[in-house]
Protein backbone atom coordinates (compact mmCIF):
# COMPACT_ATOMS: atom_id res chain seq x y z
CA UNK A 1 0.00 0.00 0.00
CA UNK A 2 1.24 2.93 -1.03
CA UNK A 3 2.14 5.40 1.91
CA UNK A 4 1.12 9.70 2.46
CA UNK A 5 3.66 11.53 4.29
CA UNK A 6 4.05 15.62 5.37
CA UNK A 7 6.63 17.32 5.08
CA UNK A 8 6.32 20.70 7.58
CA UNK A 9 8.78 22.56 6.12
CA UNK A 10 11.11 22.89 3.44
CA UNK A 11 13.59 23.17 6.07
CA UNK A 12 13.10 19.35 6.77
CA UNK A 13 13.62 18.28 3.21
CA UNK A 14 16.62 17.01 3.71
CA UNK A 15 15.15 13.76 6.05
CA UNK A 16 12.72 12.81 3.25
CA UNK A 17 13.95 10.95 0.42
CA UNK A 18 11.51 12.29 -2.74
CA UNK A 19 13.33 9.59 -4.94
CA UNK A 20 10.01 7.24 -6.58
CA UNK A 21 7.82 9.59 -4.75
CA UNK A 22 5.54 12.11 -6.21
CA UNK A 23 5.77 15.34 -4.42
CA UNK A 24 2.71 17.49 -3.61
CA UNK A 25 4.24 20.97 -3.02
CA UNK A 26 1.30 23.19 -1.22
CA UNK A 27 1.36 26.73 -0.29
CA UNK A 28 -2.29 27.71 0.00
CA UNK A 29 -1.69 31.31 1.37
CA UNK A 30 -1.61 31.79 -2.06
CA UNK A 31 1.11 30.59 -4.30
CA UNK A 32 -0.40 27.04 -5.09
CA UNK A 33 -4.10 28.26 -4.94
CA UNK A 34 -3.00 30.96 -7.65
CA UNK A 35 -1.43 28.91 -10.08
CA UNK A 36 -4.02 26.44 -9.88
CA UNK A 37 -6.57 29.34 -10.38
CA UNK A 38 -4.29 30.47 -13.51
CA UNK A 39 -4.18 27.61 -15.72
CA UNK A 40 -8.23 26.82 -14.46
CA UNK A 41 -8.52 30.26 -16.15
CA UNK A 42 -6.64 29.47 -19.40
CA UNK A 43 -3.16 30.47 -18.57
CA UNK A 44 -0.74 28.33 -20.70
CA UNK A 45 2.34 27.25 -18.70
CA UNK A 46 3.64 28.76 -15.30
CA UNK A 47 7.31 29.62 -14.72
CA UNK A 48 8.30 29.86 -11.07
CA UNK A 49 11.62 32.25 -9.93
CA UNK A 50 13.32 33.00 -6.72
CA UNK A 51 14.42 35.91 -7.74
CA UNK A 52 12.26 38.91 -8.38
CA UNK A 53 14.64 40.31 -10.83
CA UNK A 54 14.85 37.86 -13.02
CA UNK A 55 11.13 37.34 -13.02
CA UNK A 56 10.56 40.48 -14.01
CA UNK A 57 12.63 40.39 -17.07
CA UNK A 58 10.70 37.31 -18.56
CA UNK A 59 7.76 40.51 -19.23
CA UNK A 60 10.27 40.93 -21.95
CA UNK A 61 9.52 37.42 -23.25
CA UNK A 62 5.78 38.42 -23.77
CA UNK A 63 5.37 36.96 -19.96
CA UNK A 64 2.69 38.19 -17.80
CA UNK A 65 4.66 38.81 -14.30
CA UNK A 66 3.83 38.00 -11.08
CA UNK A 67 5.54 38.74 -7.80
CA UNK A 68 5.07 38.43 -4.04
CA UNK A 69 7.21 39.82 -1.16
CA UNK A 70 5.74 39.60 2.41
CA UNK A 71 2.45 39.23 1.78
CA UNK A 72 1.99 42.09 -1.27
CA UNK A 73 2.82 42.86 -4.73
CA UNK A 74 5.99 43.79 -5.45
CA UNK A 75 6.18 46.62 -7.84
CA UNK A 76 6.64 46.90 -11.39
CA UNK A 77 4.90 43.42 -12.41
CA UNK A 78 1.60 42.57 -13.36
CA UNK A 79 0.11 40.72 -11.15
CA UNK A 80 0.17 39.90 -7.13
CA UNK A 81 0.08 37.03 -5.67
CA UNK A 82 -4.18 36.85 -4.91
CA UNK A 83 -6.28 33.99 -7.31
CA UNK A 84 -8.67 37.00 -8.23
CA UNK A 85 -5.97 38.44 -10.37
CA UNK A 86 -6.88 35.38 -12.95
CA UNK A 87 -10.23 35.70 -12.45
CA UNK A 88 -11.78 39.53 -11.89
CA UNK A 89 -11.00 40.50 -15.34
CA UNK A 90 -8.39 43.42 -14.67
CA UNK A 91 -5.60 41.51 -16.33
CA UNK A 92 -6.45 39.29 -19.84
CA UNK A 93 -5.15 35.88 -18.60
CA UNK A 94 -6.38 33.57 -21.38
CA UNK A 95 -3.68 31.70 -23.71
CA UNK A 96 -0.76 33.74 -21.77
CA UNK A 97 2.30 32.84 -19.67
CA UNK A 98 3.20 33.38 -16.33
CA UNK A 99 6.37 34.22 -14.81
CA UNK A 100 5.93 33.99 -10.78
CA UNK A 101 7.90 34.45 -7.60
CA UNK A 102 6.77 33.70 -4.42
CA UNK A 103 8.24 34.33 -0.46
CA UNK A 104 7.84 30.37 0.23
CA UNK A 105 6.39 28.33 -2.84
CA UNK A 106 8.70 28.68 -5.34
CA UNK A 107 11.38 27.92 -2.93
CA UNK A 108 9.68 24.52 -1.91
CA UNK A 109 9.10 23.63 -5.43
CA UNK A 110 12.79 23.87 -6.41
CA UNK A 111 13.37 21.58 -3.58
CA UNK A 112 11.27 18.97 -4.10
CA UNK A 113 12.78 18.13 -7.78
CA UNK A 114 14.14 14.99 -6.49
CA UNK A 115 11.04 13.53 -6.68
CA UNK A 116 9.49 11.40 -9.34
CA UNK A 117 7.12 13.99 -10.45
CA UNK A 118 5.98 16.88 -8.64
CA UNK A 119 2.79 19.14 -8.79
CA UNK A 120 1.16 21.32 -6.99
CA UNK A 121 -1.76 21.05 -4.03
CA UNK A 122 -4.46 23.41 -3.20
CA UNK A 123 -7.73 22.97 -1.45
CA UNK A 124 -9.19 24.16 -4.87
CA UNK A 125 -7.95 20.86 -6.71
CA UNK A 126 -8.20 18.69 -3.75
CA UNK A 127 -10.01 16.04 -5.43
CA UNK A 128 -8.01 16.45 -8.89
CA UNK A 129 -4.95 15.97 -6.91
CA UNK A 130 -6.45 12.97 -4.81
CA UNK A 131 -7.18 11.27 -8.65
CA UNK A 132 -3.74 11.89 -9.55
CA UNK A 133 -1.73 10.40 -6.76
CA UNK A 134 -4.33 7.48 -6.85
CA UNK A 135 -2.91 6.74 -10.94
CA UNK A 136 0.81 6.89 -10.21
CA UNK A 137 0.54 4.65 -7.10
CA UNK A 138 3.32 5.87 -5.83
CA UNK A 139 4.20 6.93 -2.14
CA UNK A 140 3.45 10.90 -1.55
CA UNK A 141 4.98 13.33 0.24
CA UNK A 142 3.19 16.74 0.71
CA UNK A 143 5.52 19.55 1.12
CA UNK A 144 4.43 22.44 3.17
CA UNK A 145 5.77 25.70 1.72
CA UNK A 146 5.16 27.10 5.25
CA UNK A 147 6.02 30.74 6.19
CA UNK A 148 9.76 31.18 6.18
CA UNK A 149 10.64 27.95 6.74
CA UNK A 150 7.96 27.74 9.71
CA UNK A 151 5.49 25.11 10.20
CA UNK A 152 1.86 26.65 9.39
CA UNK A 153 -1.63 25.43 9.68
CA UNK A 154 -3.12 26.31 6.34
CA UNK A 155 -0.53 24.10 4.38
CA UNK A 156 -0.91 21.21 7.40
CA UNK A 157 -4.74 21.19 7.28
CA UNK A 158 -4.30 20.31 3.30
CA UNK A 159 -1.99 17.55 4.12
CA UNK A 160 -4.75 16.09 6.68
CA UNK A 161 -7.73 16.65 3.68
CA UNK A 162 -5.59 14.27 1.27
CA UNK A 163 -4.48 11.64 3.85
CA UNK A 164 -8.48 11.66 4.32
CA UNK A 165 -9.52 11.42 0.91
CA UNK A 166 -6.69 8.96 0.04
CA UNK A 167 -8.19 6.80 3.06
CA UNK A 168 -8.04 3.35 3.26
CA UNK A 169 -6.03 3.20 -0.10
CA UNK A 170 -3.19 4.70 0.95
CA UNK A 171 -1.14 3.92 4.82
CA UNK A 172 -1.58 7.49 6.37
CA UNK A 173 -0.59 6.42 9.67
CA UNK A 174 3.27 5.59 9.49
CA UNK A 175 4.12 9.14 10.35
CA UNK A 176 2.97 11.35 12.93
CA UNK A 177 3.09 14.34 10.91
CA UNK A 178 0.22 13.06 9.06
CA UNK A 179 -1.88 11.59 11.96
CA UNK A 180 -1.23 15.37 13.43
CA UNK A 181 -2.71 16.91 9.85
CA UNK A 182 -5.70 14.38 10.13
CA UNK A 183 -6.38 15.18 13.79
CA UNK A 184 -6.20 18.98 12.83
CA UNK A 185 -8.36 18.95 10.11
CA UNK A 186 -11.02 17.20 11.58
CA UNK A 187 -10.56 19.59 14.19
CA UNK A 188 -10.92 22.61 11.01
CA UNK A 189 -14.48 21.00 10.18
CA UNK A 190 -16.65 22.30 9.12
CA UNK A 191 -15.60 25.88 8.89
CA UNK A 192 -11.94 26.12 7.78
CA UNK A 193 -11.74 29.63 7.06
CA UNK A 194 -12.95 30.16 10.34
CA UNK A 195 -10.44 27.45 12.22
CA UNK A 196 -7.81 29.96 9.91
CA UNK A 197 -8.81 32.76 10.94
CA UNK A 198 -7.19 32.04 14.39
CA UNK A 199 -3.35 31.19 12.46
CA UNK A 200 -0.43 33.53 12.43
CA UNK A 201 -0.62 33.93 8.99
CA UNK A 202 -3.92 34.67 8.40
CA UNK A 203 -3.49 37.22 10.92
CA UNK A 204 -0.35 38.61 9.51
CA UNK A 205 -2.60 39.12 6.43
CA UNK A 206 -5.38 40.87 8.12
CA UNK A 207 -6.80 43.48 5.74
CA UNK A 208 -10.08 42.75 3.56
CA UNK A 209 -8.26 41.40 0.32
CA UNK A 210 -6.06 38.64 2.43
CA UNK A 211 -9.40 37.51 4.20
CA UNK A 212 -11.39 37.44 0.90
CA UNK A 213 -8.29 35.52 -0.85
CA UNK A 214 -8.73 33.18 2.56
CA UNK A 215 -12.37 32.68 1.89
CA UNK A 216 -11.25 31.35 -1.76
CA UNK A 217 -8.85 29.41 -1.40
CA UNK A 218 -10.50 27.07 1.50
CA UNK A 219 -13.11 26.22 -1.44
CA UNK A 220 -13.03 22.47 -2.29
CA UNK A 221 -12.69 20.98 -5.53
CA UNK A 222 -13.49 24.28 -7.63
CA UNK A 223 -11.01 23.05 -10.20
CA UNK A 224 -9.97 19.87 -11.40
CA UNK A 225 -6.83 20.53 -12.78
CA UNK A 226 -3.48 19.09 -11.59
CA UNK A 227 -0.39 22.07 -12.29
CA UNK A 228 2.99 19.49 -13.07
CA UNK A 229 6.19 20.13 -13.29
CA UNK A 230 7.38 19.31 -16.88
CA UNK A 231 10.69 20.48 -18.77
CA UNK A 232 11.00 23.81 -16.02
CA UNK A 233 7.48 25.18 -16.45
CA UNK A 234 4.23 24.09 -14.67
CA UNK A 235 1.36 23.01 -16.68
CA UNK A 236 -1.68 21.28 -16.47
CA UNK A 237 -1.21 17.73 -16.54
CA UNK A 238 -3.02 15.37 -18.85
CA UNK B 1 3.26 39.47 27.64
CA UNK B 2 5.81 36.69 27.59
CA UNK B 3 4.49 34.19 23.92
CA UNK B 4 5.14 30.45 23.81
CA UNK B 5 6.70 28.88 20.54
CA UNK B 6 6.96 25.92 19.91
CA UNK B 7 10.00 24.30 17.29
CA UNK B 8 9.09 20.64 16.20
CA UNK B 9 12.34 19.57 15.64
CA UNK B 10 16.30 20.49 15.85
CA UNK B 11 16.55 21.08 12.52
CA UNK B 12 14.24 24.24 12.54
CA UNK B 13 16.42 25.58 15.55
CA UNK B 14 18.02 27.82 13.36
CA UNK B 15 15.05 29.61 12.53
CA UNK B 16 15.27 30.73 16.06
CA UNK B 17 16.81 32.94 17.81
CA UNK B 18 16.99 31.72 21.62
CA UNK B 19 18.78 34.29 23.33
CA UNK B 20 16.86 36.13 25.87
CA UNK B 21 14.33 33.19 25.98
CA UNK B 22 14.09 30.14 28.00
CA UNK B 23 14.19 26.79 26.20
CA UNK B 24 12.43 23.69 27.26
CA UNK B 25 13.79 20.53 25.67
CA UNK B 26 11.61 17.73 25.72
CA UNK B 27 12.19 14.77 24.51
CA UNK B 28 9.29 12.11 25.92
CA UNK B 29 10.10 9.16 24.86
CA UNK B 30 12.31 9.04 26.55
CA UNK B 31 14.86 10.78 27.27
CA UNK B 32 13.60 14.32 29.67
CA UNK B 33 11.41 11.91 30.90
CA UNK B 34 13.73 9.64 32.34
CA UNK B 35 16.22 12.62 33.20
CA UNK B 36 13.46 14.07 35.41
CA UNK B 37 12.90 10.72 37.23
CA UNK B 38 16.66 10.32 37.70
CA UNK B 39 17.30 13.69 39.44
CA UNK B 40 14.01 13.17 41.51
CA UNK B 41 15.33 9.83 42.46
CA UNK B 42 18.64 11.31 43.97
CA UNK B 43 20.74 11.41 40.93
CA UNK B 44 23.31 14.49 41.72
CA UNK B 45 23.56 15.36 38.41
CA UNK B 46 23.14 14.21 34.29
CA UNK B 47 26.06 15.03 31.94
CA UNK B 48 24.73 14.24 28.02
CA UNK B 49 26.51 12.67 25.45
CA UNK B 50 26.25 12.45 21.42
CA UNK B 51 28.63 9.85 21.72
CA UNK B 52 28.51 6.07 22.91
CA UNK B 53 32.09 6.22 23.49
CA UNK B 54 32.82 8.78 25.05
CA UNK B 55 29.69 8.20 27.28
CA UNK B 56 31.08 4.83 28.41
CA UNK B 57 34.47 6.59 29.62
CA UNK B 58 32.54 8.35 32.20
CA UNK B 59 32.56 5.12 34.03
CA UNK B 60 35.73 4.82 35.50
CA UNK B 61 35.07 8.11 36.93
CA UNK B 62 32.73 7.03 39.05
CA UNK B 63 29.55 7.65 36.78
CA UNK B 64 26.37 5.55 36.69
CA UNK B 65 26.25 5.20 32.26
CA UNK B 66 22.65 5.19 30.60
CA UNK B 67 22.69 5.17 26.60
CA UNK B 68 19.92 4.35 23.73
CA UNK B 69 20.21 3.59 20.16
CA UNK B 70 17.17 3.39 18.25
CA UNK B 71 15.05 2.53 21.09
CA UNK B 72 17.16 -0.44 23.25
CA UNK B 73 19.93 0.36 25.81
CA UNK B 74 23.46 -0.05 24.81
CA UNK B 75 26.23 -2.75 25.50
CA UNK B 76 28.34 -2.59 28.50
CA UNK B 77 26.42 0.23 30.16
CA UNK B 78 24.57 0.65 33.30
CA UNK B 79 21.28 1.96 32.02
CA UNK B 80 19.24 2.05 28.95
CA UNK B 81 16.80 5.22 28.86
CA UNK B 82 13.83 3.78 31.02
CA UNK B 83 12.96 6.33 33.66
CA UNK B 84 11.88 2.48 35.26
CA UNK B 85 16.07 1.79 35.31
CA UNK B 86 16.05 5.05 37.77
CA UNK B 87 12.86 3.71 39.87
CA UNK B 88 13.33 -0.30 40.10
CA UNK B 89 16.02 -0.79 42.68
CA UNK B 90 17.98 -2.63 39.55
CA UNK B 91 20.78 -0.25 40.11
CA UNK B 92 21.39 2.26 43.17
CA UNK B 93 21.26 5.83 41.92
CA UNK B 94 20.98 7.64 45.02
CA UNK B 95 23.79 10.07 45.02
CA UNK B 96 25.43 9.06 42.20
CA UNK B 97 26.13 11.38 38.72
CA UNK B 98 25.34 9.89 35.22
CA UNK B 99 26.31 10.16 31.90
CA UNK B 100 24.01 10.09 29.45
CA UNK B 101 23.89 9.47 26.00
CA UNK B 102 20.55 9.38 23.56
CA UNK B 103 19.58 8.95 19.83
CA UNK B 104 17.33 12.41 20.01
CA UNK B 105 17.43 14.19 23.32
CA UNK B 106 21.22 15.01 23.45
CA UNK B 107 21.57 16.74 19.80
CA UNK B 108 18.31 18.91 21.22
CA UNK B 109 20.00 20.05 24.22
CA UNK B 110 23.37 20.88 22.55
CA UNK B 111 21.38 22.56 19.80
CA UNK B 112 19.50 25.06 22.40
CA UNK B 113 22.02 26.27 24.33
CA UNK B 114 22.13 30.03 23.10
CA UNK B 115 19.10 30.30 25.22
CA UNK B 116 19.54 32.43 28.20
CA UNK B 117 18.41 29.24 30.26
CA UNK B 118 18.05 25.62 29.02
CA UNK B 119 15.66 23.14 31.18
CA UNK B 120 13.90 20.03 30.35
CA UNK B 121 9.93 19.25 30.14
CA UNK B 122 8.13 15.86 30.31
CA UNK B 123 4.57 15.52 31.25
CA UNK B 124 5.76 14.34 34.78
CA UNK B 125 7.32 17.67 35.74
CA UNK B 126 4.86 19.91 33.60
CA UNK B 127 3.77 22.21 36.56
CA UNK B 128 7.35 22.49 37.58
CA UNK B 129 8.03 23.67 34.25
CA UNK B 130 5.34 25.93 34.14
CA UNK B 131 6.19 27.59 37.52
CA UNK B 132 9.67 27.98 36.75
CA UNK B 133 9.30 29.66 33.35
CA UNK B 134 6.39 32.13 35.59
CA UNK B 135 9.14 32.88 37.49
CA UNK B 136 11.27 33.68 34.72
CA UNK B 137 8.69 36.04 33.07
CA UNK B 138 10.88 35.63 29.53
CA UNK B 139 9.71 34.23 25.89
CA UNK B 140 9.41 30.22 25.97
CA UNK B 141 10.41 27.88 23.26
CA UNK B 142 9.50 24.36 23.46
CA UNK B 143 12.68 22.63 21.62
CA UNK B 144 11.21 19.04 20.76
CA UNK B 145 14.11 16.40 20.30
CA UNK B 146 11.60 14.73 17.42
CA UNK B 147 12.80 11.21 15.84
CA UNK B 148 15.83 11.47 14.23
CA UNK B 149 14.69 14.95 12.78
CA UNK B 150 10.80 14.42 12.53
CA UNK B 151 7.85 15.47 13.73
CA UNK B 152 6.55 13.82 16.81
CA UNK B 153 3.24 14.00 18.18
CA UNK B 154 3.90 12.96 21.96
CA UNK B 155 6.56 16.11 22.49
CA UNK B 156 4.24 18.14 20.50
CA UNK B 157 1.34 17.45 22.94
CA UNK B 158 3.97 18.66 25.81
CA UNK B 159 4.12 21.62 23.93
CA UNK B 160 0.26 21.72 23.82
CA UNK B 161 -0.17 21.31 27.55
CA UNK B 162 2.45 23.53 28.63
CA UNK B 163 0.76 26.10 26.49
CA UNK B 164 -2.86 25.47 28.28
CA UNK B 165 -0.85 25.61 31.42
CA UNK B 166 0.18 28.90 30.78
CA UNK B 167 -2.69 30.33 29.35
CA UNK B 168 -4.04 33.41 29.76
CA UNK B 169 -0.64 34.69 31.03
CA UNK B 170 1.56 33.53 28.05
CA UNK B 171 0.99 34.37 24.74
CA UNK B 172 0.01 30.87 22.42
CA UNK B 173 -1.24 32.42 19.71
CA UNK B 174 1.38 34.16 18.14
CA UNK B 175 2.86 30.83 15.88
CA UNK B 176 0.77 28.59 14.23
CA UNK B 177 2.90 26.17 16.16
CA UNK B 178 1.51 26.58 19.16
CA UNK B 179 -1.74 26.79 18.20
CA UNK B 180 -1.59 23.60 16.40
CA UNK B 181 -0.19 21.74 19.69
CA UNK B 182 -2.97 22.82 21.60
CA UNK B 183 -5.65 21.20 19.25
CA UNK B 184 -3.68 18.02 19.36
CA UNK B 185 -3.53 18.15 23.46
CA UNK B 186 -7.52 18.42 23.29
CA UNK B 187 -7.76 15.87 20.70
CA UNK B 188 -5.69 13.73 22.93
CA UNK B 189 -8.07 14.10 26.08
CA UNK B 190 -9.13 12.48 28.07
CA UNK B 191 -6.47 9.45 27.61
CA UNK B 192 -3.18 10.39 26.34
CA UNK B 193 -2.12 7.40 26.53
CA UNK B 194 -4.78 6.03 24.40
CA UNK B 195 -3.90 8.73 21.59
CA UNK B 196 -0.48 8.22 21.64
CA UNK B 197 -0.49 4.32 21.21
CA UNK B 198 -1.83 5.34 17.31
CA UNK B 199 1.61 7.39 17.28
CA UNK B 200 4.63 6.27 14.93
CA UNK B 201 6.76 6.25 17.54
CA UNK B 202 5.14 4.43 19.94
CA UNK B 203 4.32 1.64 17.67
CA UNK B 204 8.16 1.55 16.66
CA UNK B 205 8.42 0.45 20.30
CA UNK B 206 6.21 -1.76 19.98
CA UNK B 207 6.44 -4.19 23.23
CA UNK B 208 5.37 -4.42 26.60
CA UNK B 209 8.31 -2.98 28.73
CA UNK B 210 7.33 0.38 26.21
CA UNK B 211 3.90 0.35 26.58
CA UNK B 212 5.15 0.48 30.66
CA UNK B 213 7.23 3.07 29.90
CA UNK B 214 4.86 5.16 27.65
CA UNK B 215 2.10 5.13 30.34
CA UNK B 216 4.72 6.29 32.90
CA UNK B 217 6.10 9.16 30.57
CA UNK B 218 2.37 10.62 30.10
CA UNK B 219 1.64 10.94 33.97
CA UNK B 220 1.48 14.82 34.61
CA UNK B 221 2.85 16.62 37.52
CA UNK B 222 4.54 13.38 39.24
CA UNK B 223 7.70 15.51 40.17
CA UNK B 224 8.07 18.75 41.39
CA UNK B 225 11.33 19.52 40.02
CA UNK B 226 13.02 20.86 37.10
CA UNK B 227 16.55 19.80 35.10
CA UNK B 228 18.64 22.66 34.35
CA UNK B 229 21.67 23.33 32.51
CA UNK B 230 24.63 24.63 34.67
CA UNK B 231 28.14 24.16 33.35
CA UNK B 232 27.73 21.48 31.41
CA UNK B 233 25.82 19.21 33.36
CA UNK B 234 22.23 18.72 34.50
CA UNK B 235 21.34 19.39 38.05
CA UNK B 236 17.52 20.55 39.87
CA UNK B 237 16.89 23.87 39.44
CA UNK B 238 16.68 25.46 43.30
Amino acid sequence: MPTLDICFSPELLPLFDLRGRVAVVVDILRATSSMVTALAAGVTHIVPFSELAACRLMAAQGYLTAAERDGVQAAGVDLGNSPFGYLDGGVAVQGRAVAITTTNGTRAIELSLAADAVILGAFLNLGAVADFVRRQNKDVVVVCAGWKGNFCLEDTLFGGALAQRLQPDFDTTGSDATLAALDLWHAAQPDVAAYLLKSAHVRRLNNLESHQDMAFCVKLDAYNLVPIWQQGRLVAAE
